[in-house]
Parts: structure tokens; sequence; C-alpha cells
């Protein structure tokens, strides 16, 4: 792992509100939290892999799965607790130079994109990275034209993109999140900030149940067998559609 | 339908290059195409519907599914055609109040949000109507915080979302559109705007093969009968995940 230490963290609390306890609900047949447990053990990059939970039942999953069970105060599991509060309570506990933060709310991610991202944290001078989904579409924001003109339409793939932050993979740097925190400003976004853009089939962000619904149709979509695409033509049309 | 006449516009040419004969490509056994057709059809609100192509082939498609079939002259359907040309040309031909474009490219597009979006274009006094993507998420624009601050972490539901245009549906007043292109103006987004915002689970844009096996994915997930959540237990673990 070089010398640099870096530790992933799996957030995970029972009480989750749109979807009822997500990170133990089978999605096509493995638990949620689970996409990011074998995402963390695959990549190969964590000196430790912690699951931060306030449950007991987690505490079991991530055993059996083969990581470390960091169990949070319960307090800093209510729908009020913030990011910032319980992964300051988990830093505050595990030394380390980069905490990554590896979402189980983002079960589309590949090991592939975790290993860049690493890099991008371990090989820069950023103290905190975000990833980020980038959108090369005409966007409307305050009501007003953000990145293009009403005077002139152009493709959408030469304008610039609007990056909107998915937080599928987040790393802060230890020593400058627990500055800002002990100096009361914001751990979540201290320091120098770097971009990490994902790919877009990769980004789903599972917060409600139609999101759980798309997370399982892209999941769907990536184990169907790679057919040789259908036309319609004129001779073959029996209108079944 | 009404007093206000207003016709549907679905634009469809042969010659996609990322995703080839796309309109005519079998998507969970129907054509492409006729998402639109259908969509279109079933939500009863136009006066008429056309197929707007330069391609013969879908002339028989557009007649044999029951709408009519205007023909493009082919130098609009050339890689370096904007929408904006094919739409005045349509538009010299046809009259109407509005015209409302239905993309192919958005097959997963609810015959209710297409009511809807018919009822907020005439029931207004927008020139140009624009399907948006609302996302509450935090962005970046130019490399700096566009909807938030770095000094609060805010819950993302909170922020004001950035609205992302994703032309599944646009509406034009046909007299506007007109005057703009005769005053060398943009007719894409001529007059007063108004964006509708349509549902997470309905923006996919076809654009890449990626894209299309996303769709493909979802027509699955909501083809899929509706099961209860399964949950893990540490009774039932038998790690096949």
């Amino acid at each position: 792992m070089g010398r640099i230490k870096c530790v992933a963290m799996i957030p995970a609390r029972m009480g989750s509100k749109r979807i009822p306890k997500k990170n133990i609900r089978l999605l096509r047949g493995k638990p949620l939290i689970n996409y990011a447990i074998d995402l963390a053990n695959q990549s190969q990059r964590f000196d430790e892999i912690w699951v931060n939970s306030e449950s007991d039942l987690l505490n079991e999953l991530a055993i059996g799965s083969g990581v470390k069970f960091h169990k949070r105060p319960v307090e800093l599991s209510s729908d009020d607790a913030t990011n910032k509060d319980f992964t300051t309570e988990f830093l505050e506990k595990h030394e380390c130079e980069f905490l990554i933060m590896v979402n189980p709310t983002s079960p589309l991610l590949r090991v592939e994109t975790v290993r860049c991202f690493y890099d991008l944290v371990v090989d820069n001078d950023y103290d905190t990275v975000l990833s980020v989904l980038d959108e090369y579409a005409e966007c409307f924001y305050d009501g007003r034209p953000l990145n293009f003109s009403c005077e002139k339409k152009i493709n959408s793939q030469n304008l610039s993109p609007v990056q909107k932050v998915v937080w599928a993979l987040t790393a802060w740097r230890r020593s400058t999140f627990m500055k800002a925190v002990r100096e009361r400003h914001c751990g979540t976004f201290a320091g120098k900030i770097g971009l990490f853009p994902i790919p877009k089939d990769e980004s789903c962000d599972l917060d409600t149940l139609e999101d759980w619904a798309i997370a399982e149709g892209m999941l769907i979509a990536r184990s169907l067998k790679k057919e040789p695409p259908r036309y319609w033509s004129r001779m073959t049309d029996d209108r079944v559609f």
C-alpha cells in the first residue's frame, strides 16, 4: 500500500427513511452494503476497511464479510446527525493520512473507478476530493441560463459542463479535516478541493425507491448477454409492438 | 382538443452515428421511434402527430403506425443540420399555435408526463417550454461552488436545484419561433421560456450505446413484478453474494 496510510470507511445506518433498512436490503440478491464492501476489498488499495454504523446487525454482517467494524454512538445515527459529525468521531479514533468514504448508495461503481480515484488522491496535494458527474447539457440556475446563451444553440458536447457532486467516493486528508473541525469550520469541504469525474453509468445515487428501481435496471443491463442489434423491417413487421 | 391547435413532431433521421439506425432499432422488441409515437397517440392531446424524417422507410413505419409523415429535405438530415433548421422547415409547412417535439431519444417518458407538459404549455403564456431535470445536489461550475458554500454542508434537498435541459419534450409557439428565425435570432430559445421538470426515472437520454443498455435495463426493471423487499439476516445468510 506504499507509505501513505489510506483507510476506507463505509457509512451505514439502519434508520434510513426513504428506503427502509436499505443497507441490508437485497439488490439483485446481494445486501446493498456488500457492494461497497466488495468494491473496497477488490480495489486492493486500502490499509483498512471499516463499516461505520450504530447497528449490531451491521456489525455481524461486516465481520462476516471480512472487514472491520466501527460502532458509532447512537446519537450520530439520527436524522439530524451529519456526515461531518460521524466522520469526525471516526477520525478521532483512527489514525491515517487519508480517509476515503465509499458510499453504499452508489452500488454501480466499478473497481477500476475506485482505483483511479485512489490514484488521484495519493498522487496530488488535495485535502478533499469529491466525486462528480460532468453534465454536458444546457443548465438553468435561479431561472437563468448558466452555461449557454439563448442567442445561439450549440452542440451540448461543446458546452462547459456543470459538475454535480455525487458522494459516491469522497477523500479527506485527516489532518486538514480535523483542523477545520477544531476551528469550527466545515470539514466536509476543507482545504484544497479536487474533483473526480465518474462515468455516467456508475453515478446512480440511491436515495428514493425510484432510485432503487433505476439501480436495479442498470444492474440488469450490465448482466444482459450482449446480443446483436435487431431492426424493424417492412418484411417482418408483425406489429407485436 | 379545444381551440388551441397543437401539433406533435417526432424528429427521426436514419443517419444517427453513435447508435446506428437507432430509430428503427428494436428496444425490448419495439422500434425506438414507436415509443414516441405511442406516447403522442396515447396522450390524446394532439391535433396532428407527425414523424419528421428524410427516410422512406420511416415514412412506411409512420403510416403503418397511424401517424402522419413529413418528408424533410435530405440536406436537413446531415450531421451539420440543426434542430432549428428542420423545425423551421416543418413549421413553414404546417400551421399551428404550438409545436411540441416528442423526442424518440426519451423512451422512458410516461403518458401522464406528456399530458402534464401539454397542460403547462396551453395554460400559460410561454413561447418556449423546455423539459428539465431538477438536480438537487452540490454543483460546481467553472471550478467554483455554484449552489452551496464550502463553509457549511447542508442537506442536498435544501439546495437550490440546477435545472438540466433534457430535450425529452419541447414546445414552441409557432409565431414566436418563426419571428425569431426571420430576424435571424435563435428560434430554439425564443421568447418567454418555461421549464417543466420531469421525473428522474423518465429522463434517460439515448445518445450512446451505454445509454441504450441503461434504457433497456430500466424498462426491464419497470416490467418486473413488484415483489416485497427482501433483507439480509444472520439466519438465512448463505453467502451467495
